[in-house]
């Protein structure tokens, strides 16, 4: 999604290395479960695209930062993707996923391991979750040392600690109500799903890296702000994208079954504005029979278009975007800022399913 | 178990309630899930003994701590409660208890929030399990912000991140093993059920904190060392009298159905103990009928009793304290520290039921 220079990215993956190589050293002391709970957290916490340490970087360089004379820019960076990796570990758990990228996340190895350790089905279960809570525990907590413990100004450091602490709770209750919004009969408004989207995912993913990046910069107290907005709206329009990718896109563009969202008869913002249709029957109806294949899929995806629901999402997200690029120009944001900006918007326009 | 002045008690509970307070108002304003999360995660570290904090607090004044300049003495000492309520939470989750000292804890409570919403029984798990999940994460960030950001000097900082460190992935282990050393046919041997002991509950809850009180006071190395040594042998005693009540205690001392260990099957010292001895196999087919009642308790309870086991439990307890007690005696500890070993030693020896 966003490109920074590979000395970077070698740095960043050179902080995270150094996190997760000393929890695997420091857990293989403690016994041989302790050492495969520190292997099975390190690797949830592998892989991935690193797009939010690749925001702090580039938000960084973007407001003039001089990398020469900020060694814990890294330290910072991967720690929000430990943070990311932490929020993943127990959103599966909460979601009762078992695989991650086709292989088994954390809770999936340890319901084995419980397995081949002459365990039952409920064995299984409670392993796998334990092990699901203590790894994103121990994710959170890495992420928060590595901050707690930066070589940065003390003042910056409490500037970072009032961002970490936001993203937590705000990202706790974006995740506990995406979890409501999916109980009971009726439908949310479009209008509280968009804020759990904000909540549960733009706030954390966008906002608060490049947040972190400018503050790391010394960007005035104006710049972030404008950033800041700039950056939620961003990441509102990614995860609107990313639903539609989850309703309509291909299974190579999704990474999964075309269709997973309507599968799992996900409520998000493209269902609640079919549901402001005069077509809904048509499309509540497509949508019941849904997770029973491919056939009902395809189906509910038609009756999705043809309510204007698909239209009007990406009506949504342009105009989203829109809004985000107005921020960057209006305010008193350096070129390279306002650059990096629409790169984003660009890259998400890019991701929707056309 | 110890008793501290009662204006020092005052103070924990005001650095508890700015905290708690601050975690509530910060939720309530992003909405009413979130506000319902605030109000759970807050009276989840609500209500303790607070015996964590207070250790904090006697080991800083045994070590001769001047108060007047430790202003952050109170924060870092209630921000091992808020650990402690953390850990509770998550323990909670994993162990699937819906209930803490007879009212619902923040499982419990979400699970009749998804009920009171429509929800179905999968609904309640789910909204449940997020719940909890979230909740600790949320009072695990708390205890760490509130120790990062207390106001002490940067070095005295860096040493309690270290035992905070420690703390997290020691107590995961210790998490994680008992669950695992409760799968499959064979009884781990008493020495892997000890470490657990240690592990899951000695360190974070005597060693970590005693070792935060004395290195606020600027004990030597030294002195730490010797008093980690004896905390965390004293908590291992804790543990193992825990165990006793949980297996021989009165209603009015367990606080909860006597024998509540055996109707679970947990393994602890204990069982391996009797495993040891000639008496097994009377004592393992008592064992197996336990869960089916009070009469089956009372069998099983009778059993381990004659094994000889209940007897070599309080020997062990004794020989650990009595090991903790010379390491004080030994060590150039001052006059109050040992004092303050010798009194929490007494205190476990004081719970064991007779």
């Amino acid at each position: 999604m966003i490109r920074i220079p590979d000395a970077a990215r070698r740095e960043i993956d050179d902080a995270l290395e150094l996190a997760l190589g000393r929890l695997r050293a420091r857990s293989a002391a403690l016994g041989e479960s302790a050492a495969a709970l520190g292997v099975a957290t390190a690797a949830a916490a592998t892989g991935g695209k690193k797009l939010r340490p690749a925001l702090v970087v580039a938000a960084f360089e973007s407001f003039g930062g001089d990398i020469a004379h900020t060694p814990g820019l890294w330290r910072v960076a991967a720690a929000f993707e430990l943070l990311h990796a932490g929020f993943v570990v127990h959103d599966d758990l909460i979601d009762g996923d078992v695989e991650r990228r086709g292989v088994p996340n954390v809770m999936g190895a340890f319901r084995e391991r419980a397995r081949a350790r002459g365990g039952d089905d409920a064995d299984a279960t409670t392993l796998g979750a334990a092990a699901a809570v203590l790894a994103g525990d121990l994710l959170l907590f890495e992420a928060t040392r590595l901050i707690a413990t930066a070589p940065v100004p003390a003042p910056q450091r409490a500037a970072l600690f009032v961002l970490l602490d936001d993203a937590l709770l705000v990202s706790a209750a974006g995740e506990l109500a995406d979890v409501e919004q999916s109980i009971g009969d009726d439908l949310p408004p479009t209008s509280s799903l968009l804020r759990t989207a904000r909540d549960k995912t733009a706030f954390y993913s966008f906002q608060a890296p490049l947040a972190a990046g400018a503050l790391l910069a010394n960007a005035s107290e104006d710049q972030r702000a404008a950033l800041e907005a700039a950056g939620s709206e961003i990441g509102i329009a990614f995860q609107l994208a990313d639903d539609l990718i989850g309703t309509f896109g291909s299974r190579a563009q999704a990474g999964r079954e075309p269709g997973a969202d309507l599968r799992a008869s996900k409520r998000t913002p493209l269902i609640s504005l079919a549901a402001e249709t005069e077509w809904w029957p048509q499309v509540a109806s497509a949508l019941a029979l849904a997770p029973t294949g491919p056939i009902a899929i395809r189906d509910a995806q038609r009756e999705l278009a043809a309510s204007g629901a698909r239209e009007r999402a990406v009506e949504l997200i342009e105009a989203t975007l829109r809004s985000a690029r107005g921020r960057a120009a209006d305010a008193s944001l350096p070129r390279d800022a306002v650059v990096l900006l629409a790169t984003l918007a660009a890259a998400v326009e890019e991701r929707i399913p056309r």
